[in-house]
């Protein structure tokens, strides 16, 4: 991954974000018992322990290692345990074994994280020729950090899920409550645009470069598809007609027993879900979510839309204002406000593939997202659990196709009529 | 799958082409055994036998039964057993045993070859108001039995490659010399470009509608790339270079362990390969074949280039000539001539998805290709076994980033410099 | 294999058994086609054509090339394509590959079989020290010619019952009817008995040593269990019914969605069954077949009775007659008549583990028996594919519990009372 | 699971029992972070979590419940989560997930351990009708629990060797040296001998009925294989010679690639394993452990010997003692001293098959030992984990013939020379 080279982010302010951050990461994991920070229930998701692990090695092997001579690692083999893909960083650990990894601890990981603030810290207070890119190496691995913040949490709740007991990860509290909002489509012109990151603030690799395309005259969505949007699916048999699906979605489908979003279940007549607030009932007005590119595809068809390109989503977005019901820190924003997106992360028709003219940085940092680009798809906007400083409007997350465990859900887009 | 509306096939043309279609197919099993039609190595292949009565089904699914009043199948049973994937025509036989059906044997599926051809020359015989329809879909069936006509040859391959005796499917006779080509660049202008079938001749659904597309300059390849451009790969260690790989192509290589194309190896310190001419050593200058596109993706990368998209490939090669070597109904056209494409498929960086304004038609028909735009990646091109009926340079295939049994090799392209 | 040392087959005799062994594999496949023969529809059944090869390879392997200077196989390779298992005759094609193997074709099959047979031919006629171990072996390749024979028409059926249109490989013609014969249980007593072979007439390895073993007194039923009794068990839940079965037994159940024996179902509130005659409707009064250990086992338990050991089933049968339905060399033999046994075989409770003091001979011929005394179970009997020849009180044949493709009933034992 | 009718434990002597065994229990996790407890490595291993709460349960689900009026279980929900395989006793978690129970948590489960040796304290000193039965219940339930403490500390070690760290489990410390006993081999005479539980003391209900067998004469080993046997065996190319192997055991090795025991691995030169006490290199006097009965059977062919028979090990280990090494509630005790038997368990060729007479008990606790009787083999003896009360010549243990994580060893023996 790497910044655009028009980008220099201030140490001072690094070093706020830097304290911001890592307490952050502190504070989700406060509710949990060690036990909870050991489950691993797939091979994408990880342990919340390795969560607080990995991002702490991060700042060891990238900054660290290479800036301070004589740096000494609480433990050698960390690098081996905590490094998640960067092969060009060394050998690594068994990613779906993750879960067996019961040493160090929960404490000595917080020790580990405790030892490598202060060597950040102490390194950025000092007066060195390479603080610029000291600074921009701390800034991306605070952005690092909060991409693994939205994964601690939706890791846990999947590994919470094989728990008959529906443990709650924070008590329910009263929930906000959405109000149904008609859905209407704005019109856009088509024509030769530019997307992408501009250059000012921070952006990951693949955002750019800023490039050129044509996009034809297309309509787009007022709102994300809602709950009640997908009951009305449901109800109508969308589960259950072939022709709406990819075949490939229609395989993953019949293969796993799909009938409704993940995480939802009927009881006494009435939807329900498992949430890190514990079993709720299916709000009808927010934003559907945990849905799988496959389910969002089929829906669109069964709509009679489809979902927008990235351009076409970028486009829109970067005029309209994020919604206004978002919580800074707060894994529990749930419902829409009156913003135009940020509750939900939205699945794209768009492949993640890189923009023209696109080259990964030297090293190992390049694998950051280069070596994702095939088999995946791109979702724009930001879900509830995302924190602020990664929502933008050219922020590209990606994900396959069958995942559903992340805070997905879809916006419809068509053609101009 | 829908022809562009602008393009009204004559019947008489039709019923030529439908009657060089035919014998085309049947010629190609001539020097089979029964044994060997009933081949099937994987679920992605088909045998023989199974191509002669599903390419026959197509006929008397989309055009008999539908327009011949009375029709009568000469087994009901024959629809079940040799529809592909068209849900919308009904249940259909386990794609993955298709290898277990014996009877109908040989004998009787060319019995049900005449049967149905007799049937379609008499409908396109009477002087009906809908002589424009089915001449219309008389073509489609002929050109979606040339597809077929490579899948044949190509699945047949890929059974054969599992008998230790090695069967040449045709005595191996002289073989063409290549000629060494140097590798060359030609610079192309970018912008505003049309790519998509114009409308004149036949096409499918997936090469339409023509749309506008912005295109940054660029610099394409004079030639596909050749073995002896591979070997150089494999010696240079590109096989063990995790760096030079994507993430998911990485662990296909890992779990499959390649180490060079589809039906190569090593022997008395030369490079073999299986081919339909049986055991042969590997030409230098002949493009390479049978290369995933995770492999052709890592090539690119280690020779400092990259894949083209399909616009990219689409606007050089509209004005180029196919290679002048292809002699019809020769599967065996083996090596490149003058020519600038046409001797092996040529994976772009493009994934498989709608072209802006893509629909389509109604009906099972309409599941011809949508239903595949997910997950692949497109080809250009055509190669030895591909019809000269098929090759042209809107024409789109598509196959998933790991498979190799298909004819598939790569092209490099650059940014401009 | 082995024969016991103390039997001395004659000359003479054994080249009778020959051609009357080889002649009979020839009919079985009579009314076959080439595609039919290619035919393998899991690893553990093979192609009618592999069989052909293989047995006529054993007599090749083990007579032929040690005995015979200057021996030359039409195709040395085709002692890499029929070995089956024995590693220490050398290296061997996949297993679950066999049914890729299209060449040699049936007629080269055919010829290799007619090649073989005239150089053993040759070899009896000549006067030669080793005479009688020549003997012996070509009645050990008889023997196991055979066992493949009944494996042939069971893998056939398994094969063909994967294609719709439900083949008969004979014409249905009559069908003997069965009377009902009401269950019966006779006691015997127990005490020390001998049981194993006791060394006249040809036996394979491990029916030996004939050894003494202590048997507590005991019933067993006049009859096996009959296809009127499993429909019973059928209808009182016992495919639903957890505690009647072995806990694998269960989890196979639960894998497999078994609810009835293989190639049974339900048309029009009958049951119908799947047989070499074609689909048929079960018959009430013939023995249940194609049911696992696992289901044997659950239904002894229902039934408040247990399957015998095979030293009770061996103890009891010495003393009683073979079915009189039995005609030999036809695999249609379908109904009890007044015998004891010999229409199906009975699993016991048996494992089946060496006797003592078993040893195998030296060699790849060692490997007959002895390397598969783990995880499976002894059988008693024969059934209507079963060559009369093969048919003797101390014969043991085997399968793992959860096989079911051959014609694999039970008999009802119980503790004296 | 039945203890023999003539057996009736002392209520106070049952109370002692009671309040040992659990607490050794709890001391086997004293070592133990949280972290440590959540650890499933595989589906045959479980948690030291659960097996702290699924004893507990044992004594709630088959003595509270159905014997105190009006008891209430701390949760309800634990019956589900708790219970491992007694389908009788209601519904149950999936096996492969209890590494996914985060909550309750360690806290909760030793809560609901008190609650209920309260409860149970309580029960037995209330004057009842049934305190007989109690009584005997309690005795099982805490042999139960004896079961479970070895099972623990192996499944624990298990899921420590899939940290790269490779905790130790406690303190090395001083090991105790083993000598080097030369190996002998005792005669025995056969005849008819009884085996199984005479019924003076606990036992299970698969070590009767005791009953008559005829057994040859043979030859047993003075001692089991020990790791320099093994070494040899190694040394020799064992592991690379297939005709020494059974055919399933050949499967087994090339599939998982075993070239030693579990947990070894060369280093310097030697060779090292894993144990509780971390690595160590590996002892040549000391038992081989960690191997499958594959590896055992290949192992006894290649020293021209066999493994004994169940009856074979009974009748000679009845009159020998155990190793007088042992100490109580120390698994580590590792070395053999000068008892026959105890250090390790011992494979015998002998399937774990019902005694003639056989019968469970009713009800779910019917479902302890019978419904296992299937595709495994006998284990006799004991090892360094197992409860000196556990030991006795009657005593059965079983596992599926691959299986390596216990502490299996072996002891030749040989047929009368």
């Amino acid at each position: 991954m790497r910044q655009q080279a028009s980008h220099r982010p201030d140490i001072s302010q690094t070093g706020v974000l830097f304290d911001r951050v890592r307490t952050q990461t502190r504070k989700l994991t406060a509710p949990l018992l060690p036990e909870d920070m050991m489950l691993q229930s797939m091979e994408d998701a990880s342990p919340a322990k390795w969560h607080l692990a990995h991002t702490t090695w991060f700042f060891e092997e990238f900054i660290l290692k290479p800036r301070v001579g004589g740096y000494a690692s609480p433990d050698d083999r960390f690098a081996f345990l905590f490094n998640s893909y960067y092969v060009q960083a060394g050998p690594r650990h068994a990613r779906d074994k993750r879960g067996l990894v019961s040493r160090p601890g929960v404490d000595d990981v917080h020790a580990y994280r405790s030892f490598v603030e202060d060597a950040i810290r102490d390194l950025m207070n000092e007066d060195r020729d390479d603080a610029d890119e000291i600074a921009a190496l701390v800034e991306l691995g605070c952005h690092h950090e909060m991409q693994h913040q939205e994964l601690l949490v939706t890791d846990l709740l999947h590994g919470f899920s094989f728990n008959p007991l529906m443990p709650a990860y924070r008590d329910p509290g009263p929930v906000a409550v959405a109000r149904e909002i008609p859905l209407a489509f704005t019109s856009h012109d088509g024509g030769v645009s530019e997307i992408g990151h501009a250059g000012e603030g921070f952006s990951y690799d693949c955002e750019g470069p800023r490039h050129q395309v044509f996009v034809a005259p297309y309509r787009l969505a007022n709102r994300p598809v809602t709950n009640r949007d997908w009951i009305e699916f449901i109800d109508d048999g969308g589960y259950d007609t072939a022709p709406l699906w990819l075949m490939d979605g229609w395989a993953a489908r019949q293969r796993e027993g799909w009938e409704a979003p993940l995480y939802w279940w009927r009881q006494d007549d009435a939807w329900w879900t498992y949430t890190l607030r514990g079993p709720q009932p299916v709000n009808p007005d927010a934003p559907v979510v945990h849905v799988s590119y496959y389910e969002a595809d089929a829906f669109a068809r069964w709509a009679e839309a489809r979902l927008p390109t990235e351009a076409e989503w970028e486009v829109a977005a970067r005029d309209t204002p994020i919604d206004g019901n978002f919580l800074e820190s707060d894994v529990f924003r749930p419902l829409p406000g009156g913003g135009f997106w940020g509750d939900v992360w939205e699945w794209t028709q768009s492949p993640f593939t890189p923009y023209p003219g696109f080259r990964p940085p030297e090293g190992a940092i390049g694998e950051y997202n280069g070596k994702f680009m095939i088999n995946q798809l791109v979702l724009r906007g930001g879900s509830c659990a995302t924190p602020r400083a990664q929502m933008r409007p050219t922020y590209r997350t990606f994900f396959y196709p069958h995942q559903r465990w992340q805070m997905l859900g879809l916006r419809l887009a068509k053609d101009a009529s």
